[in-house]
């Protein structure tokens, strides 16, 4: 499948890896087409192009939104309304915001980041995915040596959601929870301040959730 | 050890029971001593007795908020702070509102009830506690059929949670995350938004989060 990658950052990066390896056709974005990271991310790989938000955008059946929570909303300006139009955009974004010292989400409880897309781009078919979990795990379940934990997942289009989930089962995902709406984006994205906690007792990011449901 | 339980709901009520039945001598306190519900609770059961929030919290060596998170600081007020000076406070009481005819948080991300219970009650030793997760399943860890599941606590005093996480071991828990200061409190309240999440993903409220580490 061809997929657009918006960032180049730990995130943009560990998802356009896999995906490319996987086989899929990815480009990765940038705000320019000459961004150093994607240039060299994409030189020699199988796979792999790099260009604009707007090319990654344009050239994506599926487009991916692995930016900064705090700058998506520009980022998807950037990448132009009519490119995601009837495009399913995986949003792995969480909109934490460092400005007061400490970490906190830019938008939740009553909105949520998800939200704001799938309301900026109304036509887009937004699905909330993978912004639980480390980025090296989120198309690695075996990375942590076992495929018992779980992804979740939200969305206001059901066959958006199911192309998504076909798409995280070929990685090896076995626990997918659909949480319903796009506004169970709030929940998924509310989740990141407890994982913080989670990680300061883990001692790492190398860990995920899972919903244990009885035996 | 004497615990007092403020709160005669479904929290209050699943709490007290097992801790009377483990042993513990158990008030559980109500507004009115003369409380319906916890009159009813306390009669005829070993180990327990009823009386006002501020009776209860005289009597506990530990006093557990059990109360619904929008009225926990005025249930604290009427319990005294006399009476929760120097005591270990577990706070399980998550801050839901449905005033706006959907669950969010009263407060969140910058501030949490377990903050605000600890800044109000500064002599308290409050640890945050028990709050993501079902209420029958608190004292009950093996009410999944496992106890390869998780809970969480924070406080900013140590020996208190200590003294917490010995509590919860004695009812059979095994993997209790410290995620550190009572600020901590932030990312356990907020995740109960993925919980609802999640709840409706499972399609009821017996299950419980875990932590999954690399095998």
């Amino acid at each position: 499948m061809k997929i657009g990658v918006l960032g180049t950052g730990m995130v943009g990066t560990a998802l356009a890896t896999r995906l490319a390896a996987a086989g899929h056709e990815v480009r990765m974005g940038a705000r320019e087409a000459t961004n150093e990271s994607a240039t060299k991310w994409a030189s020699g790989r199988k796979n792999a192009s790099n260009g604009t938000f707007e090319d990654a955008a344009r050239f994506g059946e599926i487009v991916v939104n692995a930016t900064g929570g705090t700058v998506s909303l520009e980022v998807l300006k950037q990448a132009g309304a009519k490119n995601l139009a009837g495009k399913v955009l995986i949003d792995v974004a969480n909109p934490l915001d460092f400005s007061k010292g400490y970490p906190r989400l830019s938008v939740c409880n009553d909105d949520s980041l998800g939200e704001q897309i799938q309301r900026a781009y109304p036509e887009a078919r937004v699905v909330k995915a993978l912004n639980t979990l480390n980025a090296d795990l989120m198309l690695d379940p075996n990375g942590l040596g076992t495929t018992d934990h779980a992804l979740f997942m939200a969305g206001d289009d059901a066959a958006a959601k199911s192309t998504v989930r076909e798409l995280l089962q070929s990685f090896g995902w076995k626990q997918i929870h659909d949480v319903g709406g796009i506004s169970g984006a709030r929940g998924m994205e509310m989740m990141l301040i407890g994982w913080l906690g989670a990680m300061k007792a883990v001692g790492n990011a190398r860990f995920n959730w899972k919903v244990v449901t009885p035996a």
